[in-house]
């Protein structure tokens, strides 16, 4: 049997024409890969690279709870109902073992599940190196050169790495609730940085109208760009909001794409793209080396003082190149 | 000429010496080499680490404007009548051409100037990789060698690096004002994380209880540990509530040294450090590679997709290893 990380199986070439054939099981295999890395993912990155650059993708991020979920589904309804083939990414960076509620919320993505307009996905990685950040773009670029013209990724929570995960979508929309704007909560900033249109969800609730006021305020507090962030709202389980939301996302890409900013920002990931994949790649013998027998020795030696970290990144770094 | 980053400069071990026999202008020079990294900041690195291990270090955060520094100078006068010698480390990490604040800020510690029981020094980096991050645990290594019992490390913002800098002290002091609990703040959980002693300045000033009260139910939110971090107020301009400070300082140094705490969070600090070099090491060779003609090379056949990622990725890897 060969490793994965050294030999990528035959399957991958054949695995991706199945798919692009249609069938869904193919897919799904394919993505499996895709979440595995190692030598077969790399192999899917070099063979759906040129075919890629045509799907739009839409980043969806906001707290858990925020309705994410729902709200996106009602989104898909509105697509479909324009006709628009749909792919849907939910990216949890969380342990296999808390995916859980993520099983949970996709049971409202269920009235999609007999369309072949649709296709909707969990990703996970079981825990490698790069994980999500490698892996999730990869992902949208399969689906892209097998002619998927949107993609939707829907992340679960708002750790860095999944704001950075939405914010690499050509439009990111960042949920929020009515009264988001006074509570306390991590990665706010990060959140303002990265949206090009909010959506106030649960709008049926009480204080939405002072919510849109205060992401109006810190929205003004930035600074300006060509392109305003729309404060839309939303009840994502009855759809109200759905068909606006739509129409942003339509708007922002008519705008990214008349300024030329979509094809500049799709340029800066690729190239961001390639330093990620040098990085993991590298991290990964590090990785390796941290595990070693030698490692453990630095270690127990810094502990007694006789080497210090300088010293001993010396003489482990030696041990890669 | 030999380049910094090859070769270190002879200089590094004699000026240490020199800053051991207490002189002022060589102590200056030896930090200015661990601020520029490279070579010679290894070799302070390689030079220090064994004699180092006794300071207790003392973290002071918290927005700008928040007073951080009045109330610093205050605390250092009241270290200095309980006959104690302290090094201050200003922290900044943002570039050097933003550098008048902290100047600015530094003036009320001119108190301090003719003190020899009190050593003061701004840090910031030219921008070479690794940074602060790597810069700041070597300075107070530094300063910890050359026998300063104690080393507070003051930054200006609450920028991520920022926090975890002072979170990686010792002790580490949260300053806020007034009105925190309430207002919209990047990075208030970060804040909540690290504390191990929250201080309300400007405590003249109206909103005092009502903060301390909302500091409070924050921390009951979040799990508790063996030390609850007690809630000081202060007014730095006038040195009110410095004295409870200092004291509270001293009473989380004598718990995390019964607990054994500061001993585990020390080790633990160093082999993290390890990772970070090891890191910053790697993260050099790729931004090398990066400049590469041959990176420059592979960008445009990235941009022309004649190429994907992840063959650009191992092309360049080919060259460094």
């Amino acid at each position: 049997m060969t490793l994965p990380e050294r030999a990528p199986s035959a399957d991958a070439a054949a695995l991706l024409e199945a798919a692009r054939g249609g069938q869904r099981r193919a897919l799904a295999r394919v993505m499996s890969m895709v979440e595995r890395g190692g030598a077969d993912a790399r192999r899917l990155g070099m063979l759906t690279f040129a075919a890629s650059g045509h799907a739009h993708t839409v980043g969806i991020t906001g707290a858990p709870g925020a309705g994410k979920s729902t709200l996106n589904s009602a989104l898909v309804s509105v697509a479909r109902e324009r006709a628009e083939r749909v792919a849907v990414l939910a990216v949890d960076p969380s342990s296999p073992f808390s995916g859980g509620a993520i099983l949970g919320d996709r049971v409202r993505m269920t009235d999609h599940t007999f369309d072949e307009g649709v296709y909707i996905r969990s990703m996970a990685t079981r825990g490698h190196l790069g994980g999500l950040t490698l892996a999730t773009p990869l992902a949208v670029r399969v689906l892209d050169a097998l002619g998927w013209p949107w993609v939707v990724v829907e992340t679960v929570g708002v750790g860095q790495v999944e704001t950075e995960i939405a914010g690499a979508a050509d439009t990111t929309v960042v949920v929020v609730n009515p009264g988001w704007g006074d509570s306390v909560q991590a990665n706010k900033a990060g959140l303002m940085e990265i949206a090009d249109i909010f959506v106030v969800n649960k709008a049926d609730r009480p204080g939405t109208p002072e919510t849109c006021r205060d992401i109006r305020q810190m929205l003004d507090l930035s600074a300006p760009g060509d392109w305003d962030p729309p404060i839309l709202t939303s009840v994502g389980t009855t759809g109200e909001g759905a068909a606006e939301l739509w129409a942003a996302v339509c708007a922002h890409r008519t705008h990214a794409t008349a300024t030329g900013e979509l094809a500049a920002q799709r340029a800066a990931r690729v190239e961001a793209e390639l330093d990620d994949i040098v990085r993991a790649s590298i991290s990964q013998r590090v990785a390796t080396l941290s595990g070693s027998p030698l490692a453990q020795q630095l270690r127990e030696r810094l502990a007694r003082r006789e080497l210090d970290p300088y010293a001993a990144a010396e003489m482990l770094l030696a041990e890669t190149c």
